[in-house]
């Protein structure tokens, strides 16, 4: 039985990132995965968290939430509850530690780059889409104050994209919120530039899943991770493509 | 001495509605003025707050938001901090009342609208600029429920806007961030299409202000409701328009 | 039709304040607007907010609150609840810009004037009430630091008053909780002593008000604001009328 | 040594009440022991806790607030902290417990009588006080639903008042704030009508203390009750105290 | 180089379980998983969170906590600090998702499981044994309310373990916490009695890990969740292993 | 009638305590009185809080938890909702006072011994349980800093036992679950090695007291406490014993 729009069972939905998005936040993206929109923002403060002071050494910290709005029925507003829920600080968890594994907290110095991750519309793989976009926004920030000569703090690209096994059986790419609800395997993938994984989460939410269905898995989330570092790159441009990683 | 982008001291700031921001809200509209720019969505829920029970009567409930990237500095996220802040609360109370001042709580029936306004650019405005651009999502919302020949539930037009006095002492409508910030008299001015004022606040920030400085900036302030409401009949079209204040 | 004690549409009620109320903090006065009775309390604290320090310059801040026991159906507990309302909170700011209106914040010092407003009784007008009653223990507060020849840190009075439009369509000043509970205007005025605004704050509960529905208000609302500054210099006497505003 | 104000070793300070000192709730006393003032309120809902649903019997609910401005240096708001602290609520389950022992839950029939003490000076002493006080404000409420023939719901009076061994190692009653602070001793009793006990709660804050001692503290705490409870009787009148403990 | 313990490179800790641990619970088990020390109970309540009322279906819930003594620096009790932490609420959501994913919700009926995983001496992978011992006392749980003839609610059997690559970058099973904090990739392996998986988390905390090192922990998991199965069947005996699975 | 489990009167239930129960606290101790058992930890951390800084003294915190599953209903678990209530924040405070009357503060020097008495089994007198078990985790805690020949902080033993009044009227000592939950009156003693009282709380749940069952209350208090410094003794040994009190 087809997706609902038609795509392959291994092809990413259209996507697409704008840059420079809000006018305040050092690096600011605007992410589309398909209906999905997530507003990608990363600011520079001088200072970091008591565990990283005198050390010389920065750090990623990262929020994210669901506008109100975004979502088919309204959610309810965190501020208003009082208290972020077990989801989202499982997100923001996961973000923090994808952007942490490609950044270099000596060449950073004393600085935290506080990562927003706000999705203004939810149609799946909010997490995922959220961790590539905030890339870029990162990128952008670390720009912002890089001195030439200088060690750039980011060192490899980072993206992320979900994969699952439908209600049909069949393993598919980048699930739509359709899709997503009536998966019964659920995973997120998190591959760096040079191809090794810095995050695989599996979940058998409706049965268990065998090693060959997860090799499956793997090798979409692969295919997905890398099509959108290649579009990173486009995005981001020579020049800064250039400093990821580079060795001043 | 002249405005930072050289307006008259009367004029709005270049403002922009964009309907149908969002896909899942009743009704959704990106509002700018100027570089502030808000996200105003309406939902509809089929229940009352416990004080409208078995009234048979409606209710419109708002939030108010800012993105941690939407200011110059950024802010703290309030779902992280564990609580709304007053200037939260004083806002979003305020948006409440001025479109429930607009609405036949009657002819909406035993429904709530609910109002989520999410700044993701703050440049000054914000409270005015939210109410202006909710009281289109609000028509939108009750379009998606209303049924030909019923009373439409919203009865006349609303729209806000900021005044103040500038630190070198002039009234001025419409203040950015940086005249904001400076002025010494500061005004909310909330008026329906009738001409008619819902709320009127003005503070003394820098110094208290005579009776004659109050009298200029109501002239400012009804002069930008009349030209906002005048786009928001732009915006609606005819027959969103017509639907508004008729009896069925 | 009369007002419920047949007062005159411009007339106040009965009011009274007691000093020195309390024996600990510095400044401590009992107000009464009719029923309405307010404790208001103002302790000084040698240590400033974190946003004035170093600045040579000191704060006044503001918290209200209700008594349970205060209103004719009891009131939780906000600090049961866990959390102060939107209104609380709102009300607390409007005393706080109130006050600071009238006081040099250099002359003050690196000081806080921690102003506290306990309603153990409320009639209508607890808000207006604690602005009045809290500027006389302000002054005593102020007074109990002051030395000889220097600035006295409060420059000019401050009173508030509320004034509305009642059910009738009648403009009427210093509403009881019976005429305020069905006013279809509601309006609150804080003037100084030279007769200029602070703050004007009203709001159509039940329908929009005109230009001219606002005038008469105003009127009102100065008449008010006159006479209770007048009691309050009868209440505090020759010689810290004097200090008031006097440059040493 | 004397004590601060002379007064003989168990004798206890000036005392009164004031009854119907509020307008709104059903009881309402203001209670002097001292410089130590207390409003206790009690109100009347038609509703039960949910451990009393349904079992045709009533519940007495107390809580307990010092006004920040009531303590010599200012005490934070509870509300502004977001939760009361273990101070106070060890002291409203105590208010609780002592009035619920003199009342009979099943003529009381499916009502809670809410008690709020809310301290406007503390000079020790102000959680007997409290009892006392609302002691009186409990018979009060209980008479304005009472109807002819039936059961009073109170059975029997209750007081409180504190003793301790002062810093001297004297035994004294009725503590003030300066001996409080300074005892090594400290204990409340609460004593009913028939002359039992109804809480004795006694701590060694500075050294423990001997069954000897314990020995006069009691005898000194049932003196300080006596006194307090034909105090009661006086200031409810014969028609009261009539009902208290009258089985119809 | 060798491990702590000496230990080959696959294998376990010493591992038990004392059932009947506690009095109250329906079930309650003692796992040590090494020095690893973890109460688990399951009770049994007769209703159903709001999601699954009217569904005829049960639910299993499930909570984590740590002792603050339980870890070799005291941590900071939840209950003090108000909330519980991200990672306190990442570990229940996959306790939840794991004993859910071998429990027929339908053969629950309208039931919850509400499991309580409490540390009292944590030394790594506190969370996989959670789940290994929570497991036991579930099926305990529902024995005590199974009627013969009925479809028993437990279908498979399941167990967890960690696995991760050390500092000197080998393959290791069942991390110590000396280990673990030292590790470069952490992974859990959720697996259940047929063989395949239900949660595979595996994190590169120090560098991104390949595709070959993903292999080789797939397979230490295997091996050690086998190990813990045929453990909890002798745990639990031949009359509760023949139940789990088994279609009345 | 005989008690639940044939005791005479003023016996205690069988007890026990495990020294060393965990690894890394400097001082645990698992503590059994009946059925109840309570896990007592006291460590060891080098700052005061704010009140002691300076001052070269040292203090005692204490904090309390039941285990969710240690009751014979599920106990909601307080991280969960967000607070901690009245009993606990009574009982810890009832700790910490216990624990504190025989600790000489100076001796201690800038130290904080925390205590936490987490209770994995509640079948009544958890709290006296909880201070007779965390004084002997406190001199094992002490005794890990001591150095010899200066004073020792533990002054004397302290221990507690619970007390009360049956349903049948009859004086009980060291009452289970069932006798608690039906006794009329209920009493904890506190007592030192000199046989000096630190606490006496009594309370009439059921009806008032009478001064002659308070005697005999007291007299039983006395008796169980004695025992359980003897027991203390034992548990400790000779060495430790001749600490406590002792001056260099």
């Amino acid at each position: 039985m087809p997706r609902p729009d038609r795509r392959a069972p291994d092809a990413l939905r259209p996507y697409a990132m704008q840059r420079h998005f809000q006018r305040y936040p050092a690096g600011s993206v605007l992410i589309e995965m398909g209906a999905t929109r997530v507003i990608c923002a990363a600011s520079v403060e001088d200072r970091v968290p008591f565990f990283q002071r005198g050390t010389g050494e920065g750090w990623i910290a990262a929020e994210y939430s669901l506008l109100p709005s975004a979502t088919s029925t309204r959610t309810q507003r965190e501020a208003v509850r009082g208290r972020q829920n077990g989801r989202t600080q499982e997100i923001q968890r996961l973000i923090g530690r994808a952007l942490r594994s490609v950044v270099d907290m000596k060449a950073l110095g004393e600085r935290t780059i506080q990562i927003d991750c706000d999705v203004i519309q939810a149609d799946g793989g909010t997490r995922t889409a959220s961790i590539t976009g905030a890339f870029v926004a990162l990128v952008e920030a670390c720009a912002s104050f890089y001195e030439k000569g200088g060690t750039f703090p980011v060192r490899d690209f980072v993206s992320a994209v979900s994969v699952g096994v439908s209600h049909e059986g069949a393993p598919i790419l980048d699930l739509c919120y359709e899709e997503d609800s009536q998966a019964i395997v659920d995973m997120n993938v998190v591959m760096t530039g040079d191809g090794r994984f810095v995050e695989v989460q599996g979940t058998g939410e409706g049965r268990p899943f065998s090693r060959a269905e997860l090799t499956t898995l793997l090798d979409y989330g692969e295919k997905g991770c890398r099509e959108l570092i290649s579009y990173q790159k486009d995005v981001l441009g020579g020049e800064l493509v250039w400093l990821v990683g580079r060795v001043g």
